[in-house]
């Protein structure tokens, strides 16, 4: 077997820190954390290390405290949710988030967690990817919104809703451990998706599936998330 | 917006029941919940109400003990992980699979969870899925490994490795609640997947990084899955 394939175990193992939230979405952490956790350590945050509830009834235990979070993170993930509107009016979250993006190698997220890297103000001047249901929030942040899976400015790296954090994960693992890393990886999780649809986006899925999931979201929903991130910079420049 | 295409509020919600233990892969179990977990109650089974640790250091926490579980379950599910093969020598958890598993209305996997089911007697006479590295762990338990992505059978539906859970999950509620509901389902979980590479799948990967990613699961840990199935037909023939 080629050295050149091998997963080096010699490397220093990533430090990856995920942000924990009410109402986060299991799926848009487990999905990147499969594709990086391999190579390193990931830390939870939370305010308390009480257990935190995901938006469908499970609940995932914080291994720091965000007064305890290290300084130094390779990664620093934000995953998206049915409760990203209600973290985003959290200073907390979004102080504890400024002050560790600052000084984290790559600042990343999937889905809605894009628009509490914006409420922290650590995608100005960015472009970012995000939900579908979600580009308008993003935009209303002053963040530059793109429609694609996985988006690469500098070190900020964010994908789109829920599932695209498998392709984030191992793209940003790409860019860490080098791509034969990366495809051993894929590998590992056996990556070769069959989706049973093509309706995964509304580009494909068309104008009435489209309405039937806008309508599932809740339209309020969606309209809270807006202005949520329009009041950013009313607050600020105020 | 025709009412065909809305997720029907009215359907009696599912009641999906998803066994914990430690050293469970995370995504195995979030993509399959993700899918799921919308249309019904998640629950999460294990020995006690302690947190579960998972094969990547986040801990999930129980809602249910194994004697607690509810007997009637739409959706009986596996996940699997590095720690399926101590699961599958503990008689506790395999009692309480056979247990659930004559009831459920469906008896469901994704990756070595097949294993587990399969030592339980659930996959007798079956066709089933597995992870890639495990195809011959399942057929010394005597059941027949199919390497396919989704895997039907009667009510015995399995997923293939890790990110399989997710075509897995898609692919049952289109059983359960019909194709709209599938696909307005996949839209909110944008799953429109652009994976970085093709080598997701030994068969599309190749030999060397088959080689390389065996060696990063370690050929014990395949070597020692495979002797506890074997051990399976012997201890229950003596």
């Amino acid at each position: 077997m080629s050295t050149v394939l091998s997963i080096p175990a010699s490397s220093q193992p990533l430090t990856i820190g995920m942000l924990l939230y009410p109402g986060f979405t299991l799926l848009d952490l487990a999905g990147p954390q499969a594709a990086l956790g391999l190579h390193g350590r990931t830390l939870l945050f939370w305010k308390t290390l009480e257990q935190v509830p995901t938006d469908s009834g499970i609940s995932v235990n914080p291994t720091h405290t965000f007064a305890d979070a290290p300084d130094a993170l390779d990664v620093l993930f934000v995953p998206g949710g049915m409760g990203t509107n209600e973290a985003m009016l959290d200073p907390e979250v979004v102080e504890f988030l400024a002050r560790l993006g600052q000084r984290a190698r790559y600042v990343t997220s999937v889905c809605t967690g894009s628009l509490l890297l914006g409420m922290a103000g650590l995608l100005d001047g960015y472009r970012a990817a995000t939900h579908w249901a979600a580009y308008e929030a993003l935009e209303a942040l002053g963040v530059t919104s793109a429609p694609d899976r996985v988006v690469a400015d500098r070190n900020r790296i964010t994908g789109g809703g829920g599932t695209a954090g498998i392709d984030f994960g191992l793209t940003l693992l790409a860019e860490l451990r080098g791509d034969d890393v990366a495809k051993i990886t894929q590998l590992l999780m056996e990556y070769d998706p069959h989706p049973p649809f093509n309706t995964g986006h509304p580009r494909v899925a068309g104008e009435l599936l489209t309405q039937a999931a806008r309508a599932a979201l809740g339209e309020d929903l969606i309209l809270n998330i807006t202005k949520i991130a329009s009041a950013r910079h009313t607050r600020i420049e105020i």
